[in-house]
């Protein structure tokens, strides 16, 4: 089980903690609660920006003996232990010595692409496995559309002169809440992530539970689409849990222009976001929220 | 934007709320805070059943003009929008009027696969999308691996009579506070799923954080892989957030018998971790927990 231990990009050793975050500007909106305070001017300050620590989120392209396998929207840091360990649970490689070497790929964009050597006597078993988990798998709606060109095209698709809503900061304070009494299976298993869709004045028209975040997306999106009812330039996107890429992304390509999450988005959907227009609230609460981007659209 | 509506398998009009659960007997273990009352007797009472409501979790195929595209994991309910969702943010469709119909495969296992037919108009640029998208995305780390060839790989990785191991139900409570303690990203941001690995007496070896649970996983392992300490026998592997399938493989290729969650689990990781005899623990807090399979392991 020991025997020659693999070559790797970056060993460590240890209990290790790592901390990979990084700074954007955001807006902090604080509500008055109702009844002790409602003067309407002082209901939101989004015209101070501050700096907050948001977790990171980057693409990684897993490679096996050069060849592309996967890629997964990760936190950078520890790229080698995420290759191998995703090596191991599709059945590639079984023990450390099946491993050659695990390192980052010099010539890729922006460094995002770790490979993973095989040894010659773990190469067959190895890329069999391989072959196996591309027949069963062949893309995900959860592992992200996040190159360059999917950037544009995402810019493309978003005319964002188009979006001209503006909502006072009290309404969508007060979405999470109503999302909430509507979820019913939550409620009974705390392990449903929902996505519900609201109009302009708050009324929600349909909302989904899924075990995947996404999932819940697309089928409100989708349900929306298959109606005849895009674009969707008149609507708020709420979810319950944290808003990555392809959240915006989803919310994006369906031209909704406000998309608010009850946790934290991440570092490429604030960036996403500011870059294609859209509005991105996060840690949406009834005492309050956080603007990421696209502030414009949240009024007093 | 209107035209002819594509034809669906399942239409429905308003608002809708789907519940989606399903039961499973579980142990609920519940502790006595401590300097209240520390009988160690009374410490758990795993020995009484109850049924609990535990959100479905099932792989779905979505195809298009009957080629398979992608794999989610998904709670079943809507899968028609969930699939043209999916089309329409990977650009394969833009409108209603692109769809012909979005239909479930008859003779698919099980029934979870569901195609999307283009019109003829919107073929050519619809397959264009797709072709980019593959091309970008092959596979990923958070989209599963769920076919029945998956399975059986994972029990034949997973010689369940190996797993000895016994832990008090006071020490596994204890873990949490433990991991956050560690947890200096996540106090800072709120957005990063951690993943840590414990040994039988609750020490703390390793603790990685990702903005996707399965990567932290994959960090955590990949790395005792890469420093050759697999199989890892006596260690219990805690995660942040829910437990599902994905998570339950992941442990199970690493041979680590006890899986906890701070979340929910989905029936599909209960109901692999019962198959392999794998240990699975829910809603991990001080005051006590859920036990979902392997009860065994769970000691006074």
């Amino acid at each position: 089980m020991s025997g020659n231990a693999p070559s790797i990009g970056s060993p460590r050793q240890g209990v290790e903690v790592q901390s990979a975050t990084q700074s954007r500007e955001i807006w902090r909106v604080a509500l008055d609660r109702p009844g002790v305070n409602t003067i309407p001017d002082e209901a939101h300050d989004t015209d101070v920006a501050t700096l907050d620590a948001i977790a990171v989120e980057e693409p990684l392209e897993i490679r096996v003996e050069g060849e592309p396998i996967a890629i997964t929207m990760r936190t950078p840091g520890e790229d080698e232990s995420l290759a191998a360990g995703f090596c191991l649970a599709e059945g590639i490689v079984t023990v450390a010595d099946d491993i050659e070497s695990v390192r980052p790929c010099p010539r890729s964009e922006a460094g995002n692409a770790v490979n993973v050597q095989l040894v010659p006597g773990a190469r067959q078993r190895g890329l069999a496995a391989l072959v196996l988990a591309k027949r069963e798998f062949v893309s995900s709606s959860a592992c992200g559309v996040c190159g360059a060109r999917s950037i544009e095209r995402i810019e493309r698709a978003t005319p964002r002169s188009s979006w001209k809503v503006q909502v006072p900061a009290r309404l969508l304070a007060a979405l999470p809440q109503r999302m909430l009494v509507a979820q019913r299976s939550f409620a009974r298993t705390g392990g449903l992530h929902a996505a519900a869709l609201f109009d302009i004045e708050g009324r929600l028209l349909v909302l989904h539970e899924d075990i995947g975040r996404h999932n819940a997306v697309d089928k409100v999106v989708g349900r929306e689409l298959l109606l005849g009812r895009l674009p969707l330039k008149d609507r708020i996107l709420v979810v319950s849990g944290r808003a990555g890429f392809e959240l915006v992304q989803k919310a994006a390509m369906a031209q909704i222009p406000m998309l608010c999450a009850v946790g934290a988005p991440s570092t490429l959907a604030v960036d996403l976001a500011r870059r294609i227009g859209l509005t991105l609230v996060g840690f949406l609460r009834t005492e309050g929220f956080n603007v990421y981007a696209g502030r414009e659209r949240v009024g007093a």
